[in-house]
């Protein structure tokens, strides 16, 4: 069995991964998502929020876990069994840091194969950032977060 | 009647800016310079202070304003009853944040319409940040800057 | 007055072209569709059959002027009244080599400035060369060029 | 059971190709390697002499096929009913072509769905173009490829 | 005599730097390791630790020195009796940074040359955050830094 | 004694090679500029042609040397006694194939570093098939090309 990990600080999860998360399943007969606990980027939610966003958000989606994780990669995905990490590439800039990523992490664990997936191009421009951006200064975010992340965004800058 | 919105951070302005801005003139009717007030980088300048040095280095410039701004850049254009957003592009890296901050503007307004344009060759090497960086070190940033921002500059790091 | 010129070779119009023509007219009173005759690419279609293309793709739109066009775009320019070219970017490897033409177009003609737009981005994936292929292949190319070039495609490829 | 499609032109088959189709196993319960007949850039192998290269270069590997194909890439897919396209990527350049090939096959077909994967980084370097340049001017290609390519190229080249 | 200075944070030197180092060999006569002392990213180590650990890293290195910089690369290189820069080019977002830098200091001075370097490909992943984020998760950094620089890693983390 | 070697098609030389002749001169004892005979490229000069003018457009450096080759480059490094190839940069694309032959280049002899360096920045814009283009249209190439090669560009294309 194929177990591929699709790993990432999901602050808040977009539209965007969810298209990946979809895609992913083309790849793995189990999926799961591994919500990166000790971000450096001092993220807006908490990680129990965030994996309560991620797991509202594949709530439909067969074979999808979601669990919070800590430490390196590749000794998580020992913990899980899994083989394959799964990204999304979207611009170059995104792919160089990438390639690094998954040089170092072949280096560190020889079953550590990461496997690039390109997301819908109506999700070409959306990230994270730019969707915490946005509802920083009350723009609308339908339509780039599922709603129950919308709502989230709202209450956290309405204050 | 074209109203073209050239918005940055501008901490501080340099000969590079200015060169575009005189580009700028070439698209819209009338240009606004808008000044972003609340950037999340811990500007050296206030926007007040930013603002001064805009005006002063545009000042013998025909059918241009400057303004600070605060908020989404498209509520702006339409407070603005502009159309057009004008931007610089100088290299690979540029051209991948403003492609992404194109397309999500372009999302959030119909209206906004974004126009690359390319700064003369001699100031492909400037920005802002290295400009503060020259000056922290005691560097001559004269040919880099107005007179009045290189004076500013000169006050800040003589502390 | 402002006129803008659009060059390429159109080999053939794409509705990323057409896309770009419409974004075009946001920045000139006037736009010239400025079709090169002397590509050393050995077209498919001849100038003649490209310029029938692109009048019909571009008939519906107002202030659009179709022409063929040879020699140095700056010498053509000058010819046609015009200070802007239009130019679209759709990627990274676009960027480099637009630039390269913009900043020699500026230095043969202090006229000549180039303004970027981007293509919608249900355009970014499309290109004449990529049209041409599937095309080769017997593939659908409705969706990727108006109903003309289509049928001249098809018979071009039938044989 | 999920099949890949690992397509390309393999003239000739590179360590790094082989490395490719290693990786390439480790996602699809077959792989099928699929040697494009038809390439524009008049190839140094004829297709059977590229598909004989490949057999001898992964014959030790199981679950993998090898085939010439002609035509669009997603109507092979469909025969082979294949749904994973296998792709490597080195660099930005190819970046650039591989994403506007997997938008565009993805367009043409929902089953297409790609994936990329990247080489060992001792073959960052290795193309089929670089090695037949060295084999052209009597450079050493044993660690370039396979001992039964080697000899291709030498004879090719020495007449 | 030729004098080339080698510039950077070095927080910590990795092996990819060592091998720049001797690289380096090859284009001054003298090669001079500038630790820049007042970085702006908070270093993990003091200057005088960056400095110590340099040091034992090249220490059975010919015609090499290592010092602790301060304030602007041109004033150092003056100091320094030095022509000439040594920087390492790993991937696509280096070059842009490093060239504008590049530009830059040949403006502030007319003796600043800046050569540049490829590390050997094992070290295209390597980099020293990258060292510092799997130290941290408690990763084996052996292989990716000299043992003295492990053994400081190690110290640093386990509290 | 340190000699290097700045190999090219030069087809033709522009003020941007000789620009990166100089700035050579400051890494090499000697320079050697080698003309790449067979180019695939079909030149518009013949190597004689093309060693004319590089030696004209050189005439007046020191210890600066031109001479046709032919096959590997490393092989011509070794017949040359050199052990330093010089290469410009200009751009993010030249950046990755530059770097596929540099590591080539090493892999295929240890003896052969190289060596990048910037032109200076008004020669960004500036390429042997940007020039033939201008040319081939009747522009002016003066400040391009040195004066010998300008007359040879006006004879060629007048005819």
């Amino acid at each position: 069995m194929r177990i591929a990990v699709y790993p990432g600080s999901f602050d808040p999860i977009t539209y965007g991964h969810v298209d990946l998360v979809r895609r992913g399943l083309a790849i793995g007969d189990r999926l799961v998502v591994a919500v990166l606990a000790n971000t450096d980027k001092n993220p807006l939610f908490t990680v129990e929020e965030r994996v309560a966003q991620v797991r509202d958000a594949v709530r439909s989606l067969p074979r999808v876990r979601v669990e919070a994780f800590d430490g390196l990669l590749v000794d998580y995905l020992k913990k899980a069994k899994a083989d394959l990490i799964i990204r999304g590439l979207r611009a170059v800039s995104d792919f160089e840091y990438e390639f690094q990523m998954a040089l170092m992490n072949r280096r560190l664990s020889k079953r550590a194969e990461t496997v690039f997936l390109m997301p819908g191009e109506a999700y070409t421009y959306l990230s994270s950032s730019i969707t915490r951006e946005i509802a920083r200064f009350g723009g609308d975010v339908r339509g780039l977060v599922p709603p129950y992340v919308a709502k989230a965004l709202r209450a956290r800058f309405s204050a």
